[in-house]
């Protein structure tokens, strides 16, 4: 493969950062690409959302995670280049003229991402990896412009590592995996910025681990706890940060808020910046996608809090001071009682469409093998002295009992003034009586017959 | 006094905190202030402003800052109830009653902040202090509302505290002084986000040293050098983080471009969200303020990136697209030469009123004493084992150095282009040439005529 | 039960510690306890022994692990005071009374380790606890006459405690259960002091979710994924640096080299200090085992290294100058090969008892119930909302996949020349080779016969 | 200069630090200097002596220390080698030959110390310097062995960096300036194990400005107050940890212990190991020098805690059971009472010659220029974009406040009783009444007379 050009920059220039201490840029190519507005954007973008709302530290944007998933690359990159270079080809080792490549794929793995891509998605037909795709090979954008300077075919050539198609699979891997520099970084940021513990892992180890193979990527031995303690992390996150009850609560009012939003401004009334506009039509560019961040949401929330639409008036206002719903474990048996639960939250007041949902949480911490999706292949291998390939579920019984599970919860969300027990009586309190009889430690529960 | 009436919360409310691992409120007042909207809406104000351009981590709201010196001021009453609980009045101890106040005041010191309060005040003749002053004393606000639930005059009381006119020392010190709650957190919290280490003091210690006296807050002698090392780290972050000539860059950018938006407004042109709508044409009310954050402010910044008025137009990009001014030192001497310096601009082609600008930044790390003003009297003061106070810096010799100077620089800010050196010839390159004989070591400088 | 006399200090005493910030001790004997001779022993054995060898760090001693259990359940019993005081007796709840007993029993838990207490009790018949049952309450010693000053019965008391005999299960869990402040405190300490990250918990979490209840102490529900994360650094920790493999190896050096030592000294050939000598000959009392420490036995092996015995010369210098033995992994299937090796290995010069030993080192990281043993009804239990209690293994899978289990594995230790593959030919080369085919990754393995 | 032979490991080493996470070891040389006897030593000679009487958890040794600075000494190597690579002799930059040099340097530059070595220096005139050029030199050590197969001259060249007699000045201030990698090792470590902050200043930051030049090694412009701030930390570690009250205080009993063993053993009456009993008949060896270190010195002590003289079983007790003097600042007019002070303790029954002292601790924190002494030319240089040097304190005022002052202060300690004031009457109460006159604030003082 040919050597991509790249102008080395005269002097490295440095960004402190506070979980790697510094992303260092050699290339003229990567700071150019931070300079493009495309990019600049994402510093407009919390890369938790919602769940800002429970960790209040957690204000961190894509931008600094995407600048992380570049620097773990580059950092991985020297590694190899140091300790496995390839001496010829198919010696599974690692050759680095992939190395632009590679960083710039990390760098933009998330380009595709807007305020709320979850719900988003969900809402308007939106689809963040191909937005990305179309960022990257769309010659009217920045990014593109500054990629095609390495050459033509290098826009190209980054979407497919990204879009996991590019032929060598250490370079895919890097980026997508298991155990890749993309989830290295989120798990080490996120932790850092909510404050919670759970996320950090040994990082410096894994690092003195890792290495290439004809395959892709793995780790030796010595490192085996390091990634078990990482799948580990992983799995805490989830359940511990992404997880979160109350972040989930928010954006199930996200999700009606916007919905009510589509209806309000399909009748004509609804004061709305033109960006936002454009998708409450459904009629939306990518150049509109481009003026969307979480501050022009905002914006957008804060004037519809005065709309004369109650519901959409009381959802905004619920979104932006914090008031979440509140919510009960359910099961697939305790589910069939959600219909009795709606009637009574109707009759207290709320239109169950927009105060209650259902929202299912649940993520796989590991797989070891997944033979057909977008998944498979990518199990972690551990590298024994003789070069045999052992996954990593065979070797550590905490990951063998995370395996294929999904972890997670299904919740039920409504009013909090249902469970409210007030000192003073108020006129709604038998139903609320009623209703929480249904509640036991905080999940649904079939209420026993009163024994005659 | 009176014991003022505080509902505790039936079971403490913590939030989890990167800074202080956890924020315990133990009050119904306190909660409820966290939940009304003028609190809510300081989520949506950066902490540092545009450093978050030259530091990207700092993406810190003051919704944490608060939070967190409200947790310090909690901890220190905690401290002095122990340690030193007042017998009978006038003995120079710490009197509990004062608690919830104290709380309050530190919960609620920076309320009346907006975003880029200091370019802002200084465009739009806002004031920071007195619209908070207003925001706790108005009856119309949430807030207020909240505080009065203590009794009628809490919310006057709190105002005097943050103002400085309550008459307990120990309570406005603990808030307002060379080592309050408020500095304590926001130098452990900047350092934290931004990731720079300068910041980080040994707030364990000082917490185990401080103490009341008649007069206010004092530390004991085992204290000392902790106490020094927190002026040491404020004069650290002062020179490295809120100096940072980028991040002034940045500000200066800010400050022409909504220069310029006001007077594009007045004639008439400029899409504007109706709440800065109202700042434009010096017209604004406190719930108009209220509407601010930064995400609108950057709403109004990416619409304005299409206006016609090409200057207006490029400053907004410049500021979104993180695009800062170059700088150089100056000083009383070399100030004569900015004329020429600015000529030269003009005929590269920038208008100088919009591109160019002088900032002085400049702290006084710690002061032993100023007869008047508003710091009179708040040196700090060291206690020794027979109670008598020592002026810190009469113990420390590098608060000596510091004590009462001026630290900082005075910049002149340009175009970057002004210091270009292209391979490739430009027509403007003898221009640029000329310009940067005046520039040596990041200083403008005379030239010295070349000897025949 | 009778509150226990406790002089308060004036002015509380604190010790600077990495691990916890500061120790706080604010009575009079429990500031007496660690100046008694007895308790400042403790500074001259290390808490990890030989894994220092393997952890550079690792040089922390028991001492400071001791002040670190005390620093815990000081914080624990500030914690349950204050939100679960017992109203009566009977009521689940803590009984503040117990402090200065659980403070005392933190304390001196381990107070009776000497060093290198595993392989010298192995050898000596010594046994920790009942020393430390003894130094506890034996009149003679300086720990017994500081306790005798709260009352007579308080070291019988303190005693009890540790002994688990104490009638309160309340106060005995702190100190001995699964999750209790010794495990929590050297874990932590542990992990700082390796420089390894497993160790770390979320303490503060921990200690924000703990709570009393009638049969001991528990969590709540919010608390769930702190103490199961606490759990899987409590396993990684055991298989990443207490089970290392040199330390291992370190530990059979330092057992054969006693032993060597206990039958040369009985052939009347060996320079010993007074106190050791008493243990050579069988004959000690605890007078001669408080005075061994580290330096001492050191210094013993130093004398050791110029014996003219050649075996127990070099096992000395191989400890002091750290000359760790090799090792692989074996089996119930393989171990039937090591008459083999143990041939090999004599016929390459070493004699198989002191130069091969096998070793096992197994833990069971967390189990929900034994019913007989010293560890019954330890299980760790969560505490739902409505005071119901779930065992942790029940809610969690990770848990669930190390309940009852042993981790570790189990190792035969032999001369690293074995394994030895120089350029140079040395004259047991085909010895060596032989040997090596035994072993695969780490592993013994049997040798399959060659195909004809 | 010749490339010295280095023979790279096949797979580096690594070994775990709390501190630099890891150190790693690439040749052959190094990891063989590191199993040598005398290197090994190293592992029983704490780092701090006494003072981890008054930081618990400083009981790490001269054995990390030196791996530490080894360790900054590689990756200063490694910057240079790759961002100022000398392209021809006399450019100013770095020369990669030397490395394998300078490592080994930094590997043993502290390598001739022993147990308490500034008070065995003074006592047995010893001298840790010339000992450790010794044991380089001299082909009886294992350590000689091995830098000899580098090449025959290499265990004098490695001596002469540490001598600072190399010619080139890049490699000797690499290890011996005022920012050099042992100060920059010892101050972190120091503040790790100590669990101070002070410590801590912007290694990263620091490594991310250092460059070579003509002189030896100075640092840009932009890490001048990273520079700045290590300065403060060298400081503040001084005044907090290294010249600690309480650790003097020990030393001073260990200095009078050891005099006074000194004359016991000339009387003939002492129990002692061999190797410490050679300085005690002032006949010592290498080989006796080696042999010591913390654990045999203890061991004497404790067998000389039983001994019949008094003062010196007595002082023995106070080092071994941490019961250290009290002590009080006096100054040169304040002096003139230490006659009285003394005839008072005289009285009270000690021993002024064992019992008492002065001792002066003060640093000189940094130093601009001191044109002869061994400091000379030191002086830290900052780079300017334009290649000009200006030195540090030109540039902080922080530096400047320091620069050629002694930080610190002269004590007098004496027994702790005399500053007893027991509830129950004591027969010396009058005497103690009497001194403690003279104390106020912590230091001595003339006693007014009083007033008729």
């Amino acid at each position: 493969m040919p050597n991509f050009y790249s102008q080395k920059l005269k002097k490295e220039v440095v960004l402190r950062d506070p979980v790697h201490e510094y992303i260092h840029i050699e290339d003229q190519v990567i700071l150019d690409i931070l300079k493009t507005k495309e990019f600049q954007r994402m510093r407009r973008i919390k890369q938790l959302g919602p769940i800002s709302y429970v960790f209040p530290g957690a204000t961190h944007t894509r931008f600094e995670h995407n600048l992380g998933v570049y620097e773990l690359t580059r950092r991985i990159c020297n590694i190899f280049a140091k300790k496995y270079p390839s001496q010829r080809s198919g010696d599974g080792l690692w050759d680095d003229n992939n190395r632009l490549l590679v960083e710039c794929a990390g760098l933009l793995h998330d380009i595709g991402h807007g305020p709320y891509s979850h719900t988003f998605e969900h809402l308007f037909g939106t689809n963040h990896e191909k937005i990305g795709q179309k960022i990257i090979t769309d010659p009217n954008t920045e990014i593109n412009q500054v990629l095609r300077s390495v050459s033509p075919n290098f826009p190209a050539l980054v979407a497919s590592v990204i879009a996991k198609t590019y032929p060598n699979p250490q370079v895919v891997k890097m980026i997508s995996s298991q155990a890749d520099a993309d989830r290295m970084d989120y798990l080490q940021r996120d932790a850092y910025f909510t404050g919670v513990t759970y996320g950090k892992f040994d990082l410096s180890r894994i690092l003195q681990e890792i290495r290439p193979y004809n395959e892709g990527i793995c780790f030796t031995m010595a490192g085996m706890h390091a990634v078990e303690d990482y799948i580990v992390s992983r799995y805490q996150m989830y359940q511990q940060v992404y997880f979160h009850r109350v972040g989930r609560s928010m954006e199930v009012i996200l999700q009606h808020l916007l919905e009510r939003a589509k209806i309000i401004y399909q009748q004509g009334n609804l004061p709305v910046t033109p960006s936002l506009a454009k998708f409450l039509a459904n009629d939306w560019t990518l150049d509109d996608y481009l003026k969307l961040d979480d501050g022009v949401m905002e914006t957008n929330f804060s004037m519809w809090t005065k709309v004369s639409d109650p519901i959409l008036a009381d959802l905004t206002k619920r979104y932006l001071f914090r008031q979440p719903l509140a919510s009960i474990c359910i099961d697939q048996e305790t589910k069939n009682l959600l219909p009795k639960l709606k009637d009574l939250i109707k009759q207290a007041g709320f239109d169950p469409n927009y105060y209650t949902d259902t929202n299912s949480a649940f993520d796989e911490p590991y797989d070891a093998y997944k033979p057909s999706g977008k998944n498979a292949n990518s199990q972690i291998e551990i590298m024994q002295d003789d070069g045999q390939l052992i996954e990593l579920s065979q070797l550590s019984p905490l990951v063998r009992s995370l395996n294929g599970t999904l972890q997670g919860d299904e919740r039920f969300f409504f009013p909090k003034i249902m469970m409210s027990n007030s000192d003073e009586p108020q006129i709604f309190d038998p139903l609320y009586q009623k209703f929480q009889r249904y509640v036991k430690n905080g999940a649904l529960r079939y209420i026993r017959k009163p024994k005659k």
